[in-house]
């Protein structure tokens, strides 16, 4: 079965960006010359798995900065919204997180990214994330839009590793799952 | 000044007890012989400040746990409150965190030990956290009692050092305030 990965930034509070979706707090903490791994995480990951939040924040950028295709998990969203330029780069997807994962095994796909704090959260509450690598920042916001959310039951992490950058951004690995 | 120091356990997603106030899952997770440096920590500490949520946890126990003299932030709990055997080792405050941070620096105290998320949280939005050493065990609990809350602006904090434990514990240290 294909599965979820998470790659992604919080506060030490745990919020992936302020509440109106600001992510200057990260930026101004990042230091580009330092390798955070990315480039290393998305090398076999077979496309991106977003919400609408994630979505709307990454084409307010000048540029589209994904090279792998990118799904959008919306009940609202349609093709039309697709900019011109990027139709064959996004797909609109309105499947629950379990129905999305079996569409895309079906396809061969074997891993993909999760990425947003709402999504993360439905693939973690049908335990369709496999691991998770969370760099957090050296900040307290105090308020924004959070990573983790409710869960019905305790959910176990197996601690794989942790890196710690000059610029003080810590990354761990976690593994879904007990020892 | 006397300065306020943070020692603390907490889930991945940010929670330092269950609703009603357990530990089982940190408890479970702890290898009690690893030296997660708590004996180092408090050497140099002159007393502790809890609120009453930590206090009613910790009379729960068969017996008292802290070697430093306990000062207990209520605005009803009364010295009669206190059980006899412990008279000498707690002291009820009714003060602002300012006003009992001024009084304990008139007695000559360097340091204190800020505990539990309420006083925690007050205490670094009136700025008298000093550093914080925070101590994450690989579990989501999805619900509970929050470590941080709502702050009125962002802040800045260094990150001294991460140490990593074979139980999976990750403790990192934390200076309050920009580099």
């Amino acid at each position: 079965m294909v599965t979820g990965h998470v790659f992604i930034a919080t506060s030490l509070d745990g919020f992936i960006s302020t509440a109106d979706g600001g992510i200057e707090w990260l930026i101004r903490r990042d230091d580009p010359n330092e390798d955070h791994g990315y480039n290393d995480f998305i090398k076999d990951i077979d496309g991106l798995i977003m919400g609408r939040g994630t979505y709307e924040k990454a084409i307010s950028f000048e540029s589209w900065q994904y090279t792998i295709p990118v799904l959008v998990m919306s009940r609202t969203l349609k093709s039309k919204d697709i900019p011109i330029s990027l139709k064959d780069k996004i797909q609109i997807v309105d499947y629950s997180p379990i129905d999305l994962m079996r569409s895309l095994d079906a396809k061969g796909w074997r891993k993909v990214y999760v990425d947003g704090g709402q999504v993360i959260q439905s693939f973690l509450r049908d335990n369709l994330i496999a691991d998770m690598v969370i760099t957090t920042a050296p900040v307290l916001l105090g308020a924004g839009r959070s990573l983790f959310g409710a869960l019905s039951s305790e959910t176990s992490l197996t601690h794989i590793k942790t890196t710690t950058f000059p610029s003080g951004l810590v990354q761990s690995k976690y593994r879904v799952g007990g020892k």
